[in-house]
């Protein structure tokens, strides 16, 4: 299988991209080849890498709207609670592929969940076709979360041939996931040599509460029960002391940056400014849709850079390139996959950008125009491993999809 | 000239309207009439009133991304200032056009505009079919910023039959206008019975400079000569004491909040908490889009919530439908213009929403779902004075506009 992209912008060249199987093998001029599909960009497109959305929870697309502008116990409790108690695997199997949906639409060719009826998420990501990973969650509390869910879930998976589907072990946070059963998850995790994804720090309250528990701030308490290491991705990361921030820095964690999720929900303020300097990978997430309450990375980006120039008091506090580069390269880093940057051998998850669309004029610098112009509009096609998911701004069923779901939920 | 939309919903409803000229005739159900026009939403679009946009600098579309992530200083004298001191008047035609283009795509239908060239402006504004007020720029030290200049360009303008286009005086700001000339504008105004645009504390020094020059902050300063009523509209208010604030209630005075600008030179959080209980008429804008870098009032609605929420540490700072009537029915209140809601003897600016993308999914509350669902691609028709403007997405010329501006600009 061979797929050509031709006549696009890769930085301020116009170039062809040969892509065999789910790689780039080739970028070059006017490459000539006998391929099983085509695109032709025009040199009116430009190609940048499919973005990566680090932590979400898409199937909450099902919530979106659904109770607003309320403190974050009473959304809980009252609101989204008791009604995730009552979803059932089709439920989420549709609201992972409306999100994904979104998703696509908007440029998004990677994602990071952590939701239940992990069975019906990985249907829906393939049907779909994007990459993501998916969490195993735990949660001490449910059955659902427990040690023998995910030892029996991850027996199930492994037989399995998932493209472009890899996991996690998910154990929800330090506050409702306890001590023992964070070391099993560890333990679980290093030996299947999967990732581990985690809130980590995202209200005060959090740490105060960890801090009675175990007299310790959450990161000194997973330092101390040797749960850190470069395989953990931990999402929000508002509340951290300079002590724990050099704990996550040697041992080598992802952090992934929430921004509209904390201040929609008031959490408070990731701290770039006392992180940036450090040899710490930063990616950017969603969050999920019902604390958003959209899937749209171009809006994260933005709105990322915004929140920390106001916030320290310095329009230079972070620069588009710097937005830019957590959703791409960043994010593959966090997620061990080969891809986040266009070069050949990478994985071929590509995003064209249509140029005369009015966001990106003029066209002074391409990336400030994909972080600040609201440029989502502007997503052409996406290719992800090697497949067209959206061609000229149309995916493959879309009206189905939708069509379904409204009769599904709407009634 | 009768246009009638059929089957759209408004509110929980599903209705048509009938519009005669410029004005909502009627409303009600299946209403059949002969009419020169029609447009069916099948029950598939929602109706909302045209966005208003109450401050902005349109033809800035032209540095958008021209100098990213700088100090302000920086920013406005090594790259805006040499680059504005060489604009033409066609510059300003075809900026103000191309802004004119993303704000129609983006449900706006009314703008409030401050920016150099303003029979350009006017030309612009007139083509589209948009609605806007015009602001006559007053500056001390740029001979196009004169008394002068407003005098004769009022005195050709009176002359003009210009449908859905007014004027404002538009004084810069407290800095850089004297007082004489702020004296002489106001009573100009008065006497054309003109609205006045300004900016106003945006920045801290903005305000030690008042208080070093006047012995007074701005809006003490602006009390004392008699400057303050309920036809000015000021941008920004960032940095306001409890006296100012009590002073602008006092005089009915508009402010416009401007979120996105404001954090991305990081000059300050609008007074949001101190001011909302307040009888204060607060709208919504953009500013220029050099210093966004969007036109659209869906991305500063929601970053407008989404900062006030974090700036105040509570969820519930504010609401999606607070963002909303900021961006409606406040904007028309501080226009004076007899539209922002939708009723019958109202002007006919409409705006339809598809209701079947992804981004209006589900649909438990469309407010929310406008204000931080990242809706702007799902605005599929908008009419403006009783004239559609787009239809099913598409504007007329909008592709040859584009393919000038490039070759004009993009060399």
């Amino acid at each position: 299988m061979r797929l050509l992209v031709k006549n696009v912008i890769l930085g301020k060249k116009k170039v062809d991209i040969l892509i065999e199987e789910k790689k780039i093998l080739k970028i070059g001029k006017n490459l000539n080849l006998r391929v099983n599909e085509k695109i032709d960009a025009k040199g009116e497109k430009a190609v940048i890498p499919g973005l990566i959305n680090c932590h979400t929870h898409s199937a909450m697309i099902l919530f979106r709207g659904l109770a607003e502008d309320l403190p974050l116990k009473d959304w809980l409790e009252k609101e989204i609670w008791p009604r995730e108690a009552k979803l059932t695997e089709d439920d989420v199997y549709w609201g992972t592929k409306l999100a994904i949906l979104e998703m696509i639409k908007s440029g998004t060719t990677t994602f990071n969940e952590m939701y239940w009826f992990e069975e019906a998420q990985i249907e829906a990501v393939k049907e779909m076709g994007i990459r993501a990973v998916i969490g195993l969650v735990m949660l001490d509390f449910l059955p659902m979360g427990s040690r023998k869910k995910v030892e029996e879930l991850t027996k199930r998976l492994m037989t399995k041939r998932l493209m472009t589907i890899q996991f996690s072990i998910a154990p929800h946070a330090t506050y409702t996931v306890s001590k023992e059963n964070l070391i099993w998850a560890k333990n679980f995790a290093k030996r299947h040599r999967l990732l581990i994804h985690m809130h980590l720090s995202e209200t005060e309250k959090e740490v105060k509460d960890c801090l009675k528990k175990y007299k310790m701030r959450p990161v000194e308490f997973l330092e101390k029960i040797g749960f850190l290491d470069k395989n953990c991705i931990f999402a929000h990361c508002v509340w951290l002391s300079e002590k724990e921030i050099e704990i996550l820095e040697k041992r080598g964690c992802s952090l992934v940056y929430n921004p509209t999720s904390n201040m929609k929900l008031a959490s408070g303020v990731f701290p770039w400014k006392r992180i940036k300097e450090r040899k710490i990978n930063i990616c950017l997430g969603t969050d999920g849709p019902a604390s958003n309450n959209s899937l749209s990375l171009f809006s994260e980006m933005k709105i990322g850079a915004l929140l920390q120039k106001i916030e320290n008091k310095d329009p230079t506090a972070i620069s588009a390139q710097k937005s830019f580069q957590m959703a791409t390269k960043n994010g593959a880093k966090a997620l061990r996959i080969n891809t986040g940057e266009i070069k050949v051998g990478k994985l071929a998850d590509l995003v064209l950008i249509d140029l005369n669309k009015i966001e990106m004029f003029p066209n002074y610098d391409l990336i400030s125009n994909l972080v600040y112009s609201d440029a989502k509009n502007c997503v052409s096609d996406v290719i992800c491993n090697g497949k067209i998911l959206m061609r000229d701004g149309k995916i493959e069923k879309e009206n189905e999809i939708i069509k379904k779901a409204k009769a599904k939920f709407l009634k």
